[in-house]
């Protein structure tokens, strides 16, 4: 039995409130049981040097947690003077996960920074940031679409990103922070909506996993991806965006 | 007319709800129109050096936007590396305004630092900050007296916070981001339930004030604050803790 | 009694040495008491990037105190890698209220930098940074003004600045390091010569001010910043620069 | 055809340097082919504070590249003032890969610093790093228990790292620089010598792969990580470390 | 003729205003021509970790110019973030020179921090510092003298500084900034009041230096610093400290 | 008896492995007994924007440590944040001392930057890094002639660098790390191959050093550079430079 009850191949209560708040052009407040984060995407008439005049865009990601996400206050990064590295490594993620949805000419020379912000931390904030960003990258280009400012739209797969791991023996999917401290292996996965992988970060925390674990984490992950997309789907058609 | 169809001394809907969070020890969100500010109360038990071994507690704030909270997107302090002049400036301001409501010593040898995050800023985020932390601060330190690690309760003021300003001539009240970008003067005040005054902040943008707009000013915010004190005790009522 | 010997009502002992320093295009030491402040103002060609091509000039300040103008001695701020928050809060006070005293378009695409640096500190090194920055500035736009890089004078008003304070129950002028430990409430005002206000800035450090202690700060500032007035006048007439 | 003429399922030509600098109680220098990275292991006779009194040791590692270890000169990172996100994600994998090797216990109160340092880049930087930081941190712990400082062997399973990829639709071992840029996904394998995982990091940077590819990379890894746990071996023998 | 009009082994006009700011325990405004620095002692019962419980004592120092000391404003270290390389080379090396001043374990378990702030720059303003920070340090070390905390007079040597160069085929004493600009080389001396050297620091800014032309430096440094040090003894015997 | 065995003016076993790594467009590896540099010569096709259409170019260097280099492991300067004083120190002094050897104009706008990275020290690690920087820099010229970039050589002169100081009263040449924590004195002296001083730096570490034992330490100094400019010319003649 989980901490939380649930069955191995269980998901938690997933929702997204989309147009969180109101001046992005895409938000969206996503919520994996009680991780909480909200998700912005916002547009830039501009691109980094390196792709000034190349007729492509650029999208990137920062990820932050509000000082008491968690259970002990974490110190504020902006006061420390510095981001950590699990902070940086979080937003490369997703900022890479993000980019392998777009298409970066299509997009035009403008940059969209998707920001995830942790409100509240329950174990699972970068799958629910990937999964959440994505929801608000589609509404800002629709915003992008609907002004005209681009003819195509630039996001060609769906994506979304779910955790995996195995506590005491079993594997299980979507870990909250009850479980994620304890699991022996855990594993973040990113796919898209063709049943392919874009990441696969996987980590032995206490004992190295066996390739048979690893495949029965996969077979968790490959079912609740498929079922954070139809909840993104659901989610995007309530405000009229259809599929 | 003002932007928002206001009268000059009305306020903004104003709403708090309690308990936003689920880790802090005390926690709101904090609403004035448009602008939202999640205040949270952590309490640890420890105090900075210059207080080891004094028998007295210590409170502290800090301040922070989401990068799009604004209408263009802010650059990440935590990214640049440095919280800003205006940061450090506000999150000073939030401190010693609290101070003012708290019995130090009463409190005993534990820190309580109030992180006051902009979620959507529309105007008057240092004033919700102030009005929604010291609802956060009175959840924390209830929390404090139930579980009896305090006898007598260290907060012996009631503490709000609003702006007032002068745009095109007219003084008013509670300034959203459409007048504050207008205004002629800006003055940020903090009051207690005894009417006194902790703060005043006042700034000239564009021509100097006199003597008696300064006083239309100070009426306007007496009565502003009464309102906002009776506010912050319906909604701590509404959570069970008495007057 | 205070201190210092001093009527509540009588400023310390002012001073001002123009031209203390030999680059800068303004320079001026000014002393409040014990408190001594070099004020340089630099003239560059150029303007901040938001600025450029707009037909108009800039006005900035920065502040610091030598290490050991203090009692103890202050860890260095270029050492500990940033400008701590007082630093900062000054700093941009300083700037704002210079702004109020200039023409902005008449100075032309150029940026003057007000430097105030405490060689020496008793209380009151803001208020004597402005007033000292503004004679600074003065005779920085002089230079301008005989080398006729700009045509009419940008320099619109005058500006000076003072504190006031509640000591023992009793509303005093110009306070002293002394006094300023114990002052139960600490006001900074900046006027200009048409008794109007340009900022207000009272904190209650003790117990809460009433309106009726407002009012006779009030009055003290505005008797004390008449003064300072003068003092400056007279300082820039024995440079040969009229009224 | 490989660009270097390597089959798809061949390793790079390995080399260890034992001992290769005189001051670290174990160093290395690891070549995968043109990459070479300076690995050293240091002993400090104390532990992070989270671990005080707690009769637990700890490992940790650091990585770096020289300025112009690579095709143009990058930036010094020193003398920028901070690590780069990648900086950090390999130093973290590096300390997490290794950790997993070592009873921190039987370490007694003691750091051990694996530094990697790359002085030439041609791809799988990380994975040498941790496959040449497994045959420092021996050479340390060799000496330990030489100066019987510790009676047990801490290291209780032996670690390699690899590279494998997808180019040109083909799965291969051990990614140079020319083939890295090319490749349509590339993964980093960390295993044991019981044939077990300790980390997976994979990245779909073209196409996303599909469950058989991931499969055919998994399982060149493994062949590649024996051969290189056989390199090891030799290495640590000719220096008279028995198996 | 030299742009002064001084005689190519002339000083320039040295001065030394003991006791120029009241907190520090020794300080001075030393002037080596139009070139001043304010030169404070601060003496603290504390030392860095490296001495604790050692029973010696430590003297370091810190170096410093207000933005527009120069001809051009430069920017302020503190608002840069950090100190530059000239600045540590420059405050590294009077550490060192009055280091070789002092019986670190007479002074006993405190710590002599030297701020050298330059307000005005002409050249040599490292010479001056050093000349000047002695003057400091001895008027600090009195105070501890005569308040009975240190019995034994700690400072065994005399120490000076001054700057020697070769301008335009000449060498010459003591260059002010204009010679500095155009010298060929430029060597900064230090000795102490036998006669012997404490540091030699020589550069070729153009031409590289024959043996010769250093003898001429040499002794024209020998010549300066005589002087430098009967310049010191006066100043100190002006304020009562017997030689 | 020196603690190596070698006579007063002898130097250590002096190395030079030319084209040390592939990417840099010079590089070297020296060798001072066993300090280890790897020294490397980056060309930019960019100059720094003081020398923008000025026709000139610009020599640059960095100097860096792995952590291990030293007996005790010393901090990662990019880890801490920031260069130390004596990294900028000895970086400034190699730059200076290449800048010497070149001519500018003749280089085109172009920038070398000099990294020397120490991978073991022991002793003279700034002198070898000069020695072994200049290798480096006729390597990469080499390079821009034979490919056209450049017609004329821009490198004038040649440049060497060594150590001397007093160890137990006897001056002693290319002082080792047993010997220079040991030193009374301890001088770096740059010299050109006409016999001329770019650099002297010369530091009392215990005593004064009076001018009879300067002379003896730079007749020592002449000595080994006169050996180390016949080593740097054997080293780049058996990579086919003529003299």
């Amino acid at each position: 039995m989980r901490p939380s009850g649930r069955s191995p191949d269980q998901l938690r209560r997933i929702a997204f409130t989309c147009n969180y708040t109101k001046h992005a052009e895409g938000s969206v407040l996503v919520e994996f049981g009680d991780t909480r984060v909200i998700c912005t995407a916002s547009v830039e008439e501009r691109v980094p040097p390196f792709l000034k005049g190349k007729g492509s865009g650029w999208i990137t990601a920062e990820y932050g947690m509000l000082p008491r996400a968690t259970h002990e206050r974490t110190g504020r990064e902006a006061a420390r003077g510095k981001q950590g590295g699990r902070t940086m490594e979080i937003q490369r993620l997703i900022g890479r996960s993000l980019r392998a949805a777009l298409n970066l000419e299509a997009l035009g020379e403008r940059t969209v920074t998707i920001d995830c912000d942790v409100i509240q931390a329950d174990g699972g904030t970068r799958t629910a940031s990937i999964t959440g960003g994505y929801v608000a990258l589609v509404l800002a280009v629709q915003r992008l679409l609907k002004s005209r400012k681009i003819k195509t739209n630039p996001v060609h797969g769906q994506i979304a990103s779910v955790s995996v791991g195995i506590c005491q023996g079993v594997p299980v999917l979507d870990l909250d922070y009850a479980e994620d401290c304890d699991a022996e292996t855990d594993m973040n996965v990113v796919m898209n909506d063709a049943g392919a992988f874009i990441e696969i970060q996987g980590t032995a925390e206490g004992h190295a996993f066996r390739r048979d674990e690893l495949d029965a984490m996969l077979r968790l992950a490959e079912s609740g991806i498929a079922d954070l997309l139809l909840h993104q789907q659901e989610a995007l058609e309530s405000c009229g965006i259809a599929r």
